[in-house]
């Protein structure tokens, strides 16, 4: 049971960090709001690597759907445990946003606009093409799940625990470099795990969900953007 | 006597470095006023793993009673020490802001607003709610300690140093990801401590110290937060 | 094949997120414009990083003509691998513009100005002087070739990891400290690469691609530097 | 030789990039001008790290009189080598600003104001008041050197590099937490050399040099705060 605890645990803490990071920047009167990218780049990348040091150990540190399918396509990770890791992560991103939810309450409040509101939970392109966007997704979670895989070519590093730095890098780069596009989500336990909580949650006029653009994009993009990530890794005659 | 006396260097560090920075892109006339939340947010955990990095052989560098009683609370600290080292940490919140104000003592002559300058000595809520504040505070200790203990998780960062940027990046991560909520003290001692100072300086045209919130939300809200995250760790099977 | 297949891929992946860290912050209708030069200094330096840490073990992750040419000099590198290093490694380049242009394509027809259209792709100088503008991406690959060199000094950082993340810290040096006075280049796979991309591809109302400047400063400015770095490093009796 | 060449080349580095970040971010024209101090407290870290890392097993990388003399006085550096560290270290930092004001002469060239034009050489208060900006630099240079003696309680830091990044935290923790007050010099080399520097050079429309207050407070003040440093450092039973 511990794994499946484990991914649980750690995609909420993921989530309560990410989500009250956007939250800490975006809703009036925090006493951040206005920090801007840099702070959200910086922040997201420790919101990943937090977790990822706590429970590498314990499950493998996936948190992530497409990056625990991608592991599994290639061989890295056992397929009967996909559907229990993916409801735990899926579970847990819920229950973060929940409890981003309780604790910025009186800041949801006091903000009124609503795609502001829903932006803190869950992502959004900055120029709506499906099509396109589907492919920044794509793009985004390329360059994460095979710069983890990567990783593994630094000698030494996971014996000195300099490897769980790498992780914040590669969030902190994929943010800063990419996520201006869709908001690089890359994840979908990290959005439609949040986007399901701001669907249920009693939020003070709060704008609609938009399903129909999470159940496409941050869930198919990352999906197939770490699934070629995987193969072409594979496919390298290191 | 070299842990009791490591406690209270090590925090007095903490609060000079920690309310330096506050100073420093607070006050009028200071070279770096308004950097903004990104400079404090780096700038706070590196006053934390500064004093870690020098004081941590020697006492394990807690400077803080909300986790030394959260250590003690799971058998991984003696209580038979906890009186002392909470002394040591309040007195060296305490010195440490007296420094502060010695160096910063042109500048707090320079900035009329009250509440900043009590706002660089301590936390404050961004919305005031007295029970969801100490549940915020709580929050983010709870993170703090949890990840705190989770990264003897990780294999090898003790050993090769990087263990304290890990110190590094919890502090910044709780304050870039939750700290526009209360302030994130986390830690009794760098809040009541520099608090206690304030009452006592002879600043200029000084704000009431607000020991009704002080005594309360920075005090109980860590503690709370931190018994939960070490029982909670202490009760998963690693 | 190896080598010159991780040249390549390493420095489309070093383009990919260091170009689209440029698109990320200028282009029109990003969700990160405006987010500053912090961002790019970070941004540049895991641009690189990354696929340093994936690519490292295969080709030694130089993906940098002047940097190649450099070490040969200095009888640290084959001289018979050099071109095809140079070919992969601009080749590189130039799929990692190609690739930003798809990923950014909606806010290159957002964006008006084709100076900044063309500043996203390869550098340009703060004051056009082309003999000072030559010292300068000289002394800046000067710096970035002596360092490289001068990282391996420190006992230990290899087997460890951290040495990667000194690839990090010079490069962000780099930009933060030299960057503004010609977009320190220091790399012609990196500029000109990317510059026969803007030149190729159909983008919308774009401005001439400079080649009066680019065939000459961020080509042979670094290729000059880099050989001054490589030859007092190795007069230099460590 | 060795030992004193390292030291000059270390200096001249540590200023050519310290003094580059701030001529990057303060003069007219320049690419990344205003952007702020998080970058200059990020980039003075680095400025540090970069050369430490180069020149720390030739010298011990001090680059540093008030360093230099405060190790000599608890016997942790022979006082014989003491004159020729200083006269090394001040050769350095002259050397680097000579270089820095030739990268940037065009942009000394396009900026009027003079004390913008010295404050990227050397450092001056934010509020004048010469005992207290004396006891500023000496606290600085105090965390400085506490914390760089300290940092060899770390057991496994030297061998794995993880100690650069220390040097450069320690660095970036003055200037954003205390750099506001004096502009940290927290070293004669650092200053008086660039200092003396500015007064050769023939800078346009350049203001008075300000030895009044270069050749007191950023040399005493450091050296005191060192000595006081030391001694505590050596006086704790560690």
């Amino acid at each position: 049971m511990l794994p499946y605890l484990a991914e649980f645990l750690g995609t909420a803490l993921l989530v309560l960090l990410g989500d009250g990071c956007c939250c800490n920047v975006s809703l009036n009167k925090s006493g951040q709001k206005g920090a801007g990218t840099v702070q959200t780049g910086i922040g997201w990348g420790l919101a990943v690597m937090v977790p990822a040091c706590i429970f590498g150990a314990a499950s493998g540190a996936s948190f992530n759907p497409a990056l625990t399918i991608s592991l599994a396509a290639i061989g890295k990770f056992p397929w009967a445990q996909v559907p229990g890791y993916i409801v735990a992560q899926m579970l847990g991103g819920f229950v973060g946003a929940i409890i981003v939810y309780i604790a910025f309450k009186d800041h949801f409040d006091a903000t009124d606009d609503g795609a502001t509101k829903r932006g803190v939970f869950c992502t959004g392109p900055s120029i709506p093409n499906m099509g396109r966007n589907i492919f920044q997704e794509a793009l985004a979670t390329f360059v994460l799940v095979f710069a983890l895989l990567g990783f593994g070519n630094v000698a030494g590093a996971a014996g000195s625990g300099v490897s769980f730095f790498f992780v914040w890098g590669i969030i902190a780069a994929c943010g800063m470099c990419l996520g201006g596009l869709t908001g690089y989500a890359m994840n979908p336990a990290r959005d439609l795990g949040p986007r399901i909580a701001h669907a249920i949650l009693p939020i003070k006029d709060k704008a609609d969900s938009n399903f129909k653009y999470g159940l496409i994009v941050p869930v198919f993009g990352p999906i197939i953007g770490g699934l070629v990530a995987a193969f072409l890794f594979a496919a390298i005659p290191w």
